[in-house]
C-alpha cells in the first residue's frame, strides 16, 4: 500500500481532480508542543482573484469535510457546500475569488496522520501529534502567503469550520475582512466532549486499530463507524429523527451491515457509518475531533473577551435553532462577548429543525445565505439589492405609516447630530437606515424577528438577534450616545428591567411610546366600559393584543422618578392634527418622545 | 466458573443476603414469540403485608438495577432507592409492605441470559430470546400470585420501571390499586434508541463477545463499558454535565484506565464504565435495552387511549425538566391520553437540572416524594396531611382572601348539585377541596405552578401540571358538568382560544373575573390618566402586573357574543359591601360571576 509524503496523494482519497498542492518547507511548531518538518497543502479555488487582491473568500471545512466545496465544471462530482458557493450563489463565484484547503490533521491531500513520518520512516499514525484550530489556521495563513492574498474579504465556515473563521480573525486580524461563523461556540460543551472521549474510545478499542499503526493492514471499521454513527445523532436533532424515523420504527432498510439492523434508525445509522470508513482515517477522526475538544476561548465573559479583543474584522454569527452540539446560547456568547468589546457583529438565529447539521442543508441556510451574500456585498462595497416592501407605505394621517413616520421624525429632532446609536427593537432597519444616511456611526440594532433581522444585515446594518428582556447586558456602560427605543414599550415585559439598560448603555435613551391615557381612550373607557382602542399599537382587542403594557405618559414619568431616572426633554404630539402638545400632554398627545439619562 | 440455573447463585452478582428465590415451573410464552420453559424470580420485601393483603407495593427498577432497594438494616448495604424507601419514608415500609423484584431477562438473580439455557446444555448468552416489558411483568404477576397478593395498593417505578408499571396496570388492570410513573414515557425517541443501538453495537463488535457465548473466558467489558459510557451521558443533563466538568476541563482523575483520560469527563465515564462492568452482564444489557427500544404504547393520540384503556387505577406522573431520554413532553402524552379517557390522573413536571436521574436523587426527588406520600396514605384511605397556609385567611372586607371567599360563595351557588367539575388554574385545591366535601366528583384540577400542583395533590385532589394555553386540548368534549375558571382569566393569553375550550369541555362553564371597568377604575383613569389599580387582581402597577388581559363585564359579553357562546346566568357582586349588583354591573360590580354555554 502506497503512503503519501509531500509528495504523494492522498490514501483514504479517491483523487480530487482540481486540487493543487503545495508544500511550505518551514517547521511548523505546534501550540501544544511538538513540531512538524514541513507542511503539505492540498487547496481548491474558484474564480478569479481580482487586480488589487482584494475579492478572496476563505472557506474552512467542518471536521469530515474537504476542499471540495463546489463543482468546478457541470461534470464534476458536487462538492459539500454547493448550496452557498458557486456562480450566482451568495458566495458567488463570478464575483468572488473561493479558497478551501484541507485542514492540517486530515486524510485528503494536506499533512495529517496517514502521512510519512520523517523521522521513524512509518506512517505518523497516532503518533501525529497533538494539534489544535490555531495549528490548522497557522497553515491556512502560510497558503494565504503563498497565493499573495494579503487580506481576506472574508472567511467563512461552520463547526469546526468556523472555529478555524474565529482563530484566524482573533489570531491574524490583519488578514480578515469579514468573519462569517456559522454554528460554532466558544468551547464544545462537556456533553459534546463526552459523546467524542466515547467515540475515540470506540475507534481505539477496535482490535484493529493496534495503536494507530494499522496502514498495512486492515483500517479499524468497525470502531469507526461506531464513532460516526454516534457523531452523526449530535449532527442531526430531536425533532428531525421522529420525522425521518419514527412512522417506520421497526422497518429498517435491508443493507448488508454486520451492525445491528433491527430499528430504522439503526439502519441508517449503520449506512452512514459504513460509508464514512470508506472515506475517512481513524487517526484523522482522532486527531480533529480533539482538535474541536480542545478549542477554548474562554469559560468566562472575562476570558472570551480577551480571546477576542485582538479581532478587527466585522462578525456574522449564524446559528440554528435545533443544534444542540453547538447551540445558539454558545453562539450567543461570542456574539456577546464581541458586543461588550463594542465590536463590529451581527447575529442570527435561524428556525431550523435539522440540527447542526442545518449548516449543510439547502432549506435551513436559505436564510443564512442571503445574509452572508449581503455582507460580502456590503464588504466590497456594493450596496446589497433591498427586499421590496410587500405593501407601500401610506401616507393618510390615520395610517400607523404616518404615525410611525412621524415617530421617527420627533426622534430625529431629539437626536444629537452623528451621534452613536443602539436601536433597541430595530425592526427592519428603517430608522437605522436614516440614521446611517445622516452620517450617524457607528450604528447596532436589537431585534428578536429573524426575518426583520435577516432584512437589517440585507440593508448592509449591524443587527443582534436578541430579545431586549434578555439580549442587552453584554452592551457596556455608556457605550452609545443614544440608546432608542422607538414604539417598543408596549411589547416588553420587564419595563423598569429595560430602562435601565436603557440609560445604562446609552448616554441617553430616547423613548417614543403610544400615549395609553390619550383623551379618546379615557372616554371611551368611561363610557363604554371596555379596553379603550385607538389607531396605531392600540389598535387591538382586549383579547388579542400583542402589547402587553400599556404606558401612559404619567405613568411613564412616575416609574422614571421611581428609578431615579431625569427626563429631560420630552416631544408630544396629536398624530391625528400632526401637532405638537404642550398643554397637558398625558390627555391630549397620542404619541411621547422622551430622552431620558440617569 | 459457575452458572446459574433456576437453582444456582447469580453470575454477576455478589449475592443478595436478603433476596429470596421463587421458581415458576409454568413455561412463559413470549410476546416476540419463543417460550422459557420456567422462570426463577429474585426478590426481596420489606415490611409486613397487612391482614387482608391490601398495603402492598410493587417498586419496579430501571435498567441497571436490582431487586435491592433499601437496606434491610442498619449494617445492611444501602439500596438505590434510599430516598423513597425505608421506614417513615414517602414509600413508609413501617405502614407498606414493599416489593422488588430483579427483571426478567436481568443479571441479578431472575432468569436471564446468564442462566442455562436447558436445550443447549449451556447458558443462554446471545441465544436468550427477545423479551419485551410485558413479558417482565408476566413475571412480576407470577410473583404476586405466588405471593398471595390479589391487588397492590400501588405499582412505582422510574425509567424501565415506570414503563413496568405501565405494562402492569395496562395489563392486570385489577391488579393495580394506584400507578406511579416516573421519567418515562409512552416510546423512547428514535433519537434515544440511536445511543442503544450504538451501544449495543460496540458490546457486540467486542471480541470478546463471542457471539455472546463468553461465559467461559473474559467477558467484553471494552463494549460493555463504551455501551454504559455512552447511556450514561444520557442520562445526566447538559446542565449538570457543565456544572460538574466545565471548571475542570482539562483535569481528569487520575484512574487507571485503557480509555481516553484528557478530559475531566473522559476520566469519569471510564470510572462509570469501568464499575459498571463489574457487576453487569452484557447479555443482559443488550436484553434489557431492547426491551426499552421496543417498548411502544403507540405513536398516535388514538393508540396511546387504545392502550392506556383498559387500565383501571389511579395515576401519578412524575417528570423532570432537564430529562432528555423520557422528557416531560413524552410523560404528557400518557397524562394527555388518560385525560382523554377520563381516568384518575394526576401530573407533576418537577423542576430539576439533574436530567433522566432525576428520579434516583434526593433534591429532585424531594417534591416526587412527598407527592408520592400523599397518594399512597390517599389510597389507603388515610387524608395526607395538609402543609400548613404561610399565612392564615383575613376577614376583612377589603382583603383579597374576602374577595375570593365571595368569588367563591357565588361560583358555589352557580354550581350544579354534585356535579362533576374540571377546576382551570385549580391553585392549590382550595375550592376543589369544598366542591369534594360537597360530594361533587369526578373532580380534575389544572394547574401550571409546581408548588401549587404539589399542594393539590397532598390534599388527595387528582390534578395535571399543565399550562391552560396549551394543556387542555386532551379532554374530552362535554365531559364534565361543570368547566371551572375562577379568577384565572387576566393570566391567559389565547383568551378566545380557552373560552372555546371550556364551552367544549364542560357542558357549561363558569368564569369568575374581576370587572376592570368597574366605576372606581374608570374614574381613576379618567381623573389620573394612569392605568387604573383596585384591590385583589388588579392591585399591580402597570410595569410590573402579572396580569396579561384586562377584562370588563362588557369586553367579556362581546367576545362571548362574537364567539357564538351565551351567557345563560351571571352574579355580579360588589366586594367592597358583599352586595348583589343588578343595575349596569359594568359599571358597578368588581366581580363577575357568569355561566356560559355554547
Amino acid at each position: 500500500m502506497s503512503l503519501p509524503s509531500s509528495s504523494d496523494d492522498t490514501r483514504n482519497a479517491a483523487p480530487l481532480p482540481h486540487a493543487e498542492t503545495w508544500t511550505s518547507t518551514e517547521p511548523l511548531d505546534l501550540e501544544m508542543g511538538g513540531r512538524l518538518k514541513e507542511v503539505t497543502v492540498c487547496y481548491e479555488t474558484w474564480g478569479e482573484l481580482d487586480d488589487e487582491g482584494r475579492n478572496a473568500v476563505l472557506v474552512c471545512h467542518a471536521l469530515s469535510g474537504d476542499s471540495h466545496v463546489a463543482r468546478h465544471d457541470p461534470d464534476d462530482d458536487p462538492g459539500w457546500w454547493e448550496i452557498l458557493v458557486g456562480p450566482g450563489k451568495p458566495i458567488d463565484t463570478d464575483r468572488y475569488f473561493v479558497l478551501c484547503s484541507n485542514v492540517l490533521g486530515g486524510c485528503r491531500g494536506t499533512t495529517g496522520p496517514n502521512f510519512m513520518d520523517p523521522e521513524k520512516g512509518r506512517p505518523f499514525g497516532a503518533d501525529f501529534p497533538v494539534i489544535t484550530v490555531r495549528d490548522m489556521v497557522e497553515v491556512q495563513k502560510r497558503l494565504l502567503d503563498h497565493l499573495g492574498i494579503e487580506r481576506l474579504l472574508a472567511a467563512v465556515g461552520g463547526s469546526l469550520g468556523g472555529l478555524q473563521v474565529l482563530s484566524l480573525a482573533t489570531g491574524h486580524p490583519s488578514r480578515v475582512g469579514a468573519a462569517v461563523v456559522i454554528a460554532a461556540a466558544p468551547r464544545l460543551s462537556s456533553q459534546g466532549i463526552a459523546f467524542d472521549v466515547v467515540g475515540r474510545n470506540a475507534i481505539r478499542h477496535d482490535p484493529r486499530f493496534a495503536n494507530g499503526q494499522y496502514y498495512d493492514g486492515p483500517p479499524p471499521e468497525a470502531g469507526l463507524a461506531l464513532a460516526r454513527m454516534l457523531a452523526h445523532i449530535t449532527y442531526l436533532s430531536d425533532e428531525s429523527m421522529r420525522a425521518k424515523f419514527d412512522a417506520t420504527r421497526l422497518q429498517p432498510r435491508a443493507i448488508d451491515t454486520g451492525f445491528e439492523n433491527t430499528f430504522s434508525v439503526g439502519s441508517y445509522l449503520a449506512h452512514q457509518g459504513g460509508r464514512f470508513v470508506e472515506r475517512f482515517d481513524a487517526n484523522s477522526y482522532i486527531t480533529l475531533s480533539t482538535a474541536m475538544d480542545l478549542f477554548d476561548l474562554g469559560d468566562t465573559p472575562e476570558k472570551l473577551q480577551a480571546s477576542l479583543a485582538p479581532a478587527t474584522c466585522r462578525w456574522l454569527f449564524l446559528s440554528f435553532s435545533s443544534d444542540w452540539l453547538y447551540p445558539p446560547e454558545a453562539s450567543r456568547q461570542l456574539v456577546d462577548a464581541l458586543v461588550a468589546r463594542s465590536k463590529v457583529v451581527s447575529s442570527c438565529e435561524i428556525e431550523s429543525p435539522a440540527g447542526h447539521d442545518s449548516f449543510l442543508l439547502e432549506e435551513s441556510m436559505r436564510p443564512g445565505g442571503r445574509m452572508v451574500a449581503s455582507l460580502l456585498a456590503s464588504e466590497s462595497g456594493r450596496r446589497a439589492p433591498l427586499r421590496v416592501p410587500d405593501e407601500p407605505h401610506v401616507d393618510e394621517p390615520t395610517s400607523i405609516f404616518f404615525a410611525q413616520r412621524l415617530d421617527y421624525e420627533m426622534v430625529l429632532r431629539l437626536m444629537p447630530k452623528h451621534a452613536s446609536v443602539v436601536d433597541l427593537g430595530c425592526g427592519n432597519g428603517e430608522l437605522l437606515s436614516i440614521l446611517r444616511d445622516r452620517g450617524h456611526a457607528p450604528l447596532l440594532g436589537v431585534e428578536r424577528d429573524q426575518a426583520e433581522v435577516s432584512e437589517c444585515i440585507a440593508r448592509g446594518l449591524d443587527v443582534i438577534h436578541a430579545d431586549l428582556d434578555h439580549g442587552i447586558a453584554a452592551i457596556p456602560d455608556q457605550s452609545f450616545e443614544v440608546a432608542l427605543l422607538s414604539q417598543t414599550l408596549p411589547s416588553i415585559i420587564e419595563v423598569a428591567a429595560v430602562l435601565d439598560e436603557i440609560v445604562r448603555i446609552g448616554r441617553r435613551g430616547i423613548v417614543s411610546f403610544p400615549n395609553f391615557a390619550h383623551r379618546p381612550m379615557r372616554e371611551m373607557f368611561l363610557r363604554e366600559g371596555r379596553l379603550p382602542k385607538e389607531d396605531g399599537l392600540y389598535a387591538h382587542e382586549w383579547h388579542d393584543t400583542p402589547n402587553r403594557r400599556f404606558p401612559s405618559i404619567r405613568d411613564f414619568e412616575e416609574l422614571c422618578r421611581e428609578r431615579g431616572i431625569r427626563i429631560v426633554e420630552a416631544i408630544y404630539v396629536d398624530s391625528d392634527s400632526g401637532r405638537e402638545i404642550s398643554e397637558d400632554p398625558n390627555l391630549n398627545a397620542d404619541l411621547a418622545v422622551m430622552v431620558i439619562t440617569r
